[in-house]
């Protein structure tokens, strides 16, 4: 019992500095997206594909976390936008704490996007409120089709869902049909993009959809 | 300072009831393996294929952990073996206690092995003991071969790595050079084995080795 009432109160603690946090991105009319997924679902390997395209019309930040080593936050550096990373030493999510910290790093008059990615974790982060705008979860196709129904707190939780990987379809066991019937039950308002982020398929419709959550139709004060 | 604190202490507890619960499976010669690996990777997949074999030679006990949902544990029940299912209600990893009650639940006198199917997180459960002989982590080749360096606790710890979906390696960018070069930085005394669960690929060394770890060389007192 004590155990849950610390976590009930850490919970609450994160909620208040996300709420606080939030308001900050929001005068500054910057959209914030948290990017969850399993480890190897191919986060970093979606934003390596998805900024230079993105960066054309908007400027776009990272705030990158990681349980350890910089190997992702360097990948993105690369494609030459502020990024921002933290290390957790151990934690299994990013709270709102870690990323105010970064924020705070950041030049938030010079940005319209933050995007987040999130440690490699399907169970925790589904839970820790970031300031984002939407929670984007990534599924790969060699993880499975009964993932949405196994951890549905995420699949619930988020507003769009990458179903990435498309291209391992022919070689693996996911049914297509499962995982479209489990959501419709779990999260049927969720947006789903079938991507193969390396082969740069299926991207446009996820870039459009990015663009249409900006905040304040996109527009500075 | 406060949540560093009381997450020390509840792994303090955890171990200490790890302690007595491993003195409990000694006295009853039982092998205990604790599967841990991502979302996806394949635990349930080995166990399908694993189990029918191991249950040839020696009795199998089974215990599930999922955040949601009884599917694994209903996968492995078709198996003809005893299975406990232990639902975590939205915790990231399995404690002592869960499966001291869980043990609790199977009949001791009559299992070779117990294996524990952690919860599909690849963070968490490396740092919490379940009385196991070993910890043996799962890694999918969609994963991508930079998970050892990222999530450097789980590999570590583990004895042993099922590198499973090999048959998806003509379709991923997983290095096997980069893979083994990192395991033999981190942890270069653990066993690897190359398999593809669902083809039936790489079983037999696997099994060997589970067999090799048996305590008490296997003899029941």
């Amino acid at each position: 019992m004590t155990q849950i009432r610390v976590e009930t109160n850490i919970l609450q603690a994160n909620d208040e500095v996300a709420r606080q946090l939030k308001e900050k991105f929001r005068a500054k009319s910057i959209t914030v997206i948290n990017l969850i997924s399993s480890p190897g679902a191919g986060k970093t390997t979606l934003l390596e594909h998805s900024i230079p395209r993105l960066i054309k019309k908007y400027r776009v930040g990272v705030i990158e976390g990681d349980v350890l080593t910089t190997r992702d936050a360097d990948r993105i550096a690369k494609l030459n936008v502020p990024v921002v990373q933290i290390e957790t030493k151990g934690a299994c999510h990013l709270d709102a704490n870690m990323v105010l910290k970064a924020a705070n790093q950041m030049d938030l008059d010079n940005l319209d996007f933050i995007i987040i990615e999130n440690v490699g974790n399907l169970v925790c982060p589904a839970t820790f409120e970031l300031a984002e705008d939407a929670k984007v979860v990534v599924l790969s196709i060699a993880e499975g089709s009964d993932k949405p129904a196994k951890y549905p707190t995420i699949f619930t939780r988020a507003k769009a869902c990458i179903l990435n990987k498309m291209d391992l379809l022919p070689y693996s066991n996911f049914s297509l049909d499962e995982f479209y019937q489990d959501i419709k039950r779990i999260n049927p308002q969720m947006k789903v993009f079938e991507v193969a982020a390396l082969r740069e398929t299926g991207l446009d419709s996820w870039l459009e959809w990015l663009e249409g959550m900006m905040v304040n139709g996109g527009q500075k004060d």
